[in-house]
């Protein structure tokens, strides 16, 4: 076989790149534990009635087929299941979640809290931060016909705790409220609330003066009811004194809506909530629309600091009908990482280091082919302690073994009986420490045990593995 | 959306079956990375070239192709990227394997250990334990030109820990090596060892009567030669002492062969290590051939004791040739689990139990609305310190509060200011036992802080969750 080229789109990680991902998963993983997630996983494949139900992403669809249909086997005429049910795979994890708890409603306890970490495929075309196969990470509460308002203010609540602890520059996750951009509008005389929803999100891309154009042309409202829309749109800010400046803007224009006190009632809680636990991190920005329609509550997104041009890397909202068979309907809220496309940045800019490209803390030496199983039982020993250790693959000269630690950064390499009484040695080969020590008892410093994950600055006066990037 | 159906052959676990799963797949981790093996994950795809590179398989693949390009877009009749590499998913995770090992040869450190844990997909009829989509779980050790044999030792003493580990019933491992049946047909002066291999594979299947029909029939063999393989299959044993056993067969047929005495030196070497490390579970088993041809050397596979009807849980061995791009060889040793097949069986008979189907340990109950930011509060301390904890979904009575504790298993319900002296208390909903305490000390016994996932036979006398098997 040739040497074959990187896939476009379809990232794939060297060893100590996936170390981190793995890490990052696992530190997400723990946050959402802590909080009573329940970890879920669903197929990657979804029948395409269920993908399209949406009508957003029908491009973007991969569809399987079997080869075996394809190359007209002696059945290939009798439909199977899966043609005429035509699988494609999924492209997030919201839609196989609402097929999922319809299927099993009645095996679950809700309200439902879940994580879920898993790839998605998009055919988009590939470019800088968007793949065809990517990690969405997932939380979602869903309720059994009813949800109550706090579950809106502990979603978000809960991902900015997963994310402010990863070793990741800090984040800035904008919130807004559905019913108060409704309520206002509605107050001011305007109907089609969803279409200016829609022609505000493109606030930062086109500009106000763009977008006061298209309020008017497109969504039905006059100059003044525009420019009402675009103030409303200007308000931030980080604690419930933003709500204070919604009033007066409501005030002014002699808006008056029961949506809107709700709305604002609502966003209150939540920013009061954030400032006793993430203040600084979590701030109301009345700008914040979501372009999906299915959205009635709380609407969430979320920059990393410093690399907003990334766009938003965790977003979500409250949406009444997640699901609905019926006769039951499922109301949920949630959000969802892009954890590939932030991994990717943290890659390309070294934003995140690893101590060393592998588990391995011991390289147990070998010193001629006879003595490799006194080497295993030495590193057997470390093993049943916790202590990752491989024994060295060639009985080499030690300083090609100890090489083989280095490129690896193994941080210590173990001699049997180097000692003049005979006695064990290890030594730390970025010292060149080397002791007397018994493989019962020795234990490495805490931070050797694990390969070590940090954000570069923390990181940037310590030896480290530095990342290829392809 | 109707109530969807479940899709045969794509599994879906409850969240309590998920926290199996996922306590399964932590620590088959744990014992891969104790031994410096490194993660690796790879894309789903792969070029259709290189799935059918081996032809064995060529029926089962899935191919992609986006909705978009059947829909007929403007662009439609651009060949696209995918079009003309024509992408499948991976049906196992050794042909990407050697896909990624060519195409980052540079920028991996040889021998180069790797564990993998991923969904593949099949387009088989679904059957009992043989499903579309399932996991599985492979290590493998790749060189650049060279292996030394010992990594044939490490990797199933490796599989066979970390199998050992897990709370399934005891695995019995079976190994045999190729270089012994191979030097033996040959010294008995039968050159298509291909086929005899191919022939004794299916001893278990048809019988010893029916191969030695076939041996003469369809490989080329006397009635006598048929009758020494077959003798040779018969063979087992777990000590070296099966090595005297071969060497007296061979003198009685006057065979003779260097590859022969090459093979039963490297298998007594494995049956000695295996002997020190994990006695009664490797068996040497000279009917061991497995069918696929690229094996030259170590072969390995793995039953469940009690369970064998499920066939092969965990299979390998050793190739010369994983990977070559011409200018270099890659040849590896490495086995794989099929982690689903034998999950399926866990679940089905209930052979393991969890103790609860959320993280939670405790539900912190909230008094009114107005109180819930003191529940919350009291939540954040305890995760803190690491314990799962909940605040209650609603301001309910205290015994509707308790029932939904109990009905996901959650241990501990927290009443804040429940004493006399307005102290918090905690309440143990198993025993009804209620006593103080403070949310900064309090520790659940160790046993309780997540979920504990069990044998049955183990489990039988403590409650746990029963797990609904759809």
């Amino acid at each position: 076989m040739a040497r074959p080229k990187a896939l476009s789109g379809f990232p794939e990680w060297l060893p100590a790149q996936r170390l981190i991902e793995q890490e990052l998963l696992a530190q997400l993983q723990r946050v959402f534990e802590l909080h009573g997630y329940v970890p879920l996983e669903t197929r990657a494949v979804e029948p395409l009635e269920h993908l399209l139900a949406k009508g957003e992403t029908s491009k973007e669809v991969y569809l399987l087929r079997r080869l075996q249909d394809e190359a007209g086997d002696e059945d290939a005429g009798v439909p199977r299941e899966h043609d005429r049910n035509q699988l494609g795979l999924h492209f997030d994890l919201t839609v196989p979640l609402a097929r999922y708890v319809l299927e099993n409603a009645g095996k679950l306890q809700f309200p439902f809290k879940r994580y879920q970490m898993q790839k998605v495929w998009r055919g988009e075309r590939p470019q800088d931060g968007r793949f065809r196969e990517f990690y969405q990470v997932d939380i979602d509460v869903v309720g059994a016909d009813t949800l109550p308002y706090h579950f809106e203010v502990e979603v978000p609540l809960v991902m900015a705790k997963a994310l402010a602890e990863l070793p990741i520059p800090p984040i800035r996750m904008r919130i807004n409220n559905r019913k108060v951009a409704e309520g206002f509008y509605r107050g001011l005389g305007l109907q089609d609330t969803q279409e200016i929803l829609r022609q505000i999100d493109k606030l930062a891309k086109i500009g106000a003066d763009a977008v006061a154009e298209l309020l008017q042309t497109e969504a039905g409202a006059d100059k003044q009811q525009a420019r009402a829309c675009l103030e409303l749109a200007q308000i931030t800010g980080q604690t419930s004194a933003v709500v204070d400046d919604v009033r007066a803007l409501a005030a002014q224009y002699e808006v008056e809506s029961e949506l809107l006190e709700t709305g604002l009632t609502e966003l209150a809680q939540l920013l009061d909530a954030a400032q006793e636990e993430l203040a600084g991190i979590v701030i109301a920005d009345l700008s914040v629309a979501r372009g999906l329609d299915y959205y009635t509550g709380s609407v969430y997104e979320t920059e990393i600091v410093g690399h907003e041009d990334l766009g938003s890397v965790c977003s979500g909202g409250r949406y009444d009908e997640l699901a609905s068979d019926g006769k039951n309907t499922y109301p949920g809220v949630g959000m969802s990482i892009g954890l590939s496309r932030l991994i990717s940045r943290l890659f390309r800019q070294e934003l995140v280091t690893v101590s060393r490209s592998t588990p391995t803390a011991v390289l147990v030496a070998v010193g001629s082919e006879d003595e490799r199983s006194a080497s295993n039982r030495v590193a057997n020993q470390l093993r049943e302690r916790g202590i990752a250790a491989e024994t060295s693959p060639s009985a080499a000269k030690f300083g090609r073994q100890i090489r083989y630690a280095d490129r690896r950064g193994i941080p210590f390499v173990w001699f049997i009986g180097a000692g003049d009484d005979g006695a064990d040695q290890v030594k730390d080969i970025r010292s060149g420490d080397q002791h007397a020590a018994d493989a019962s008892s020795w234990q490495p410093p805490a931070d050797d045990l694990y390969p070590r994950i940090t954000a570069a600055e923390a990181y940037a006066q310590s030896p480290a593995i530095r990342l290829v990037v392809s």
